[in-house]
């Protein structure tokens, strides 16, 4: 038996990723973009800590029924239960509740960060990811509703979804709710079934939406969907409604209000809609940019009124170049109970989520990456050992001048250096060895220049005695001739 | 008995803290700014997930001996034990231990994000905060160290702490252990105990220390801590090797060589001061920036050979205008076997680390907030409920105009809505009612210069006439006008 020290293997926890540095530029890009924005339209940060306790979080995640389900949960020591926030609109509901007395209201606030659901994890499907929210509470008006949309509009193209790559679908729940009850459906769980079935429409198809708002639905595994038992006329209707969209929201609202027909609550959902189409139009958001579509439902169980989806309309790629549906990158609407689960009072609230790490990657596979996400900084090459100190000075001088620059710090030989300096994706190094000193000069090689020109050369000799994009210049040249480099390489 | 229905009480779990608008904005900035610097000097950002492997995690707080003693862990459904990280080092070992083969080497990366400890909460302690860490893996270089210094010194400075408002103090492990083994202390408990002994010196002065040095120590309470049982000559030369620091670094040199005198270990530990000094040199960093002291230690076991510690030099005052001692702000030290845990081969390693959430509350102790950081936007007042749409297309006419503005949402009169703008610390509220849209003029209130007049104004009818900081003003004009108030009360 060998006493051999325990060896943990060096691997993070499923369903958790390493991020690094081209992905998390593109988030931070899209996190300070939006979040000037958001700022901008008068919202403040808010920040609240990863835990809260297991029953102010509530049970709000889609198909989970049991306690704690797709949660991560601990026991403190004085036996209360926590979790980590799976969204930010749960810990908002309890930040509002808690401090409602003292906050200047209506509150509006943003938010940005990780949230955690203890799910099955897989390729592609992560248990922790950042989320960006806006919310505003303590104001039952459209126009608040409406400002949201606007605010989300104005932040998908600050993040970079400029006009016509992206489209915010409204829908107003009380149409459907009214909808149902004048066909008699009067249970809750019936309408959620019905709410659970059109937000499949895109998945399954007229057909498929159908049976699972009659009987049910048998999937081609065979597992059997119980559906939400409407009768024929009550499942035309609302096949009616769903169809109802227009490319105009104001031919919308026409469309809608025939369908709808005199249900107070119809009623009431198409005049929030219609003060919600006049709050855009005087924030200049155009039918391109925001659109009512009665086919969008959400599947959070708790909105009241107004719900809406970011919908992008960028050809998306995957690995091997095949198109890929993105669908909707973020989404929200009006929940007007959720304070009151703390302080038994209705408080209106209303806002828009949308998944950072998701819009990065649909930014990515629209090919729409920036190129300074990716490159390195200047390598200063470790030539001679006894001249470290001069060296870092090269370096701080290059900083001075605004560039990136390091110098190498490993103890291997120019050929490894130059090789590293190629994997950092770095425009160029610096090499200053005896001659330079004395001369007072310094080498400097174009790093792009030097791949494009070596690819085109099959003779090693040639390529020694070129040494392609490598340049000596006079010692006091060397930030200007580097920025011009890194300038180019951008 | 009655069916209410279960209402959770509204609070944050203990230890958590909600942070709003003037401490994000303090700590995003800090953030931020650093996060420049670093990328400049060739860091690249890495982000690690919530969670690690409780194994992989080890266990290096300070004070804790029980498993899992001092996080926050949780089986997963595997039945493997994960834990959130406690800092951002033990996961940048996990993670260069799992990559080391692909990473272009040396590894330089920062981070920065929330860590968890699961201790005991208290006022003003909390079980969640913001570090910033940046460490280069793969170097054993002396100039590594000293990068790692003058990096963290161009950090702060950035941060907020101009020269001459923050110290780094450097020592090195390897002296103080060259300096027990030449004086017999064998064992690494006992090396251990005079570590903690020495970190101890700032709290307990000389005669504490001593005594923890000997046989032990007992406190006020009558709590007995036992000593490192170090030999009366053997506690006068840890007392005369901690007390050698000079002001100038070459000098501490000097004053060391002479304390530790011969010991291999020692000698190479002066060796690696004597390049670090060097390495800072070329670097620009001055002895006021960052100063040899032989008294710093660092709690942690892992470190190996250079420590440092970051130091405030600015007075700090509490909420009672009372001088409070802030000390140490940040720290680090080269850590040659962290990622040897996992692959069983050294890998030199040295990095810095520094509390955000700490710097902020240190910044805000010593008066320096930034003024930008606690202002709301511009208000444009719900003056005539039929006129939202247009109070909107205000409120855009001013963030186009590149100002933060917001039209009031709630359904209160005018004075709730000026007090609104008052208790958001707007710089600026817009009225505009029926009067106003038909003269193509809009009234506009500095509300700073509205409280400053209405302080000294005792008659409530001199108010009402004189309606301070107000003005009427062509339509024309607001954005230029609301401007130039807004960068009034910068």
């Amino acid at each position: 038996m060998t006493d051999q020290p325990f060896r943990p293997e060096a691997r993070a926890p499923r369903g958790f990723a390493d991020k690094r540095a081209a992905t998390l530029r593109a988030e931070r890009r899209i996190v300070e973009q939006v979040s000037k924005v958001y700022e901008q339209w008068g919202f403040e940060p808010l920040d609240t800590g990863a835990f809260e306790y297991a029953d102010a979080l509530g049970k709000f995640l889609p198909d989970s029924d049991r306690p704690n389900e797709g949660v991560f949960a601990l026991q403190d020591d004085d036996e209360q239960w926590m979790a980590l926030r799976y969204d930010l609109t749960a810990p908002l509901a309890r930040f509002a509740a808690q401090n409602w007395e003292t906050l200047a209201k209506p509150y509006r606030r943003y938010a940005f960060g990780p949230v955690w659901r203890n799910e099955k994890p897989g390729p592609g499907r992560y248990r922790e990811f950042i989320q960006c929210d806006a919310d505003t509470v303590g104001s039952a008006r459209p126009e608040a509703d409406a400002e949201i949309i606007a605010l989300a509009v104005a932040g998908l193209e600050a993040a970079g979804l400029p006009r016509g790559t992206a489209v915010m679908k409204i829908n107003n729940r009380k149409l459907l709710n009214g909808l149902l009850t004048a066909a008699g459906v009067a249970t809750e769980g019936q309408k959620l079934g019905v709410l659970r079935a059109v937000d499949k429409l895109d998945r399954l198809g007229t057909e498929g939406v159908t049976l699972l708002l009659g009987e049910g639905r048998k999937d081609e595994s065979g597992a059997f969907t119980k559906g939400a038992g409407l009768t024929a006329k009550a499942i035309d209707s609302v096949l009616a409604f769903v169809a109802a969209g227009q490319t105009d929201r104001g031919a919308t609202l026409d469309a809608l209000s025939k369908v709808i027909g005199g249900s107070p609550e119809g009623d009431e959902g198409l005049e929030e809609l219609a003060k919600i189409d006049a709050a855009l139009k005087g924030l200049g958001v155009g039918g391109d940019q925001a659109a009512f579509d009665p086919s969008i439902v959400r599947g959070l169980e708790y909105y009241t009124g107004a719900v809406f989806e970011a919908d992008l309309l960028l050809e998306t790629l995957d690995d091997k170049g095949q198109a890929i549906r993105f669908g909707s990158i973020g989404g929200g609407g009006r929940y007007d109970d959720l304070v009151a689960r703390f302080t038994g009072e209705r408080t209106p609230a209303t806002g828009f989520s949308f998944g950072v790490s998701r819009l990065a990657a649909a930014l990515a596979a629209a090919g729409r990456t920036e190129a300074g996400e990716t490159r390195g900084p200047v390598v200063v090459i470790a030539f001679d050992q006894a001249r470290m100190a001069d060296y870092f000075a090269v370096a701080a001088e290059l900083r001075n001048g605004g560039l990136a620059a390091e110098v190498y710090l490993g103890s291997s030989g120019m050929r490894a250096q130059m090789k590293y300096a190629d994997r950092r994706l770095s425009p160029a190094a610096v090499i200053i060895g005896e001659d330079e000193f004395a001369a007072g000069t310094a080498t400097v090689k174009d790093l792009d220049l030097g791949r494009d020109l070596s690819r085109d050369m099959t003779d090693n000799a040639a390529w020694k005695a070129e040494r392609p994009g490598q340049q000596t210049i006079p010692r006091a040249d060397l930030v200007a001739v580097v920025r011009k480099i890194v300038e180019a390489a951008q």
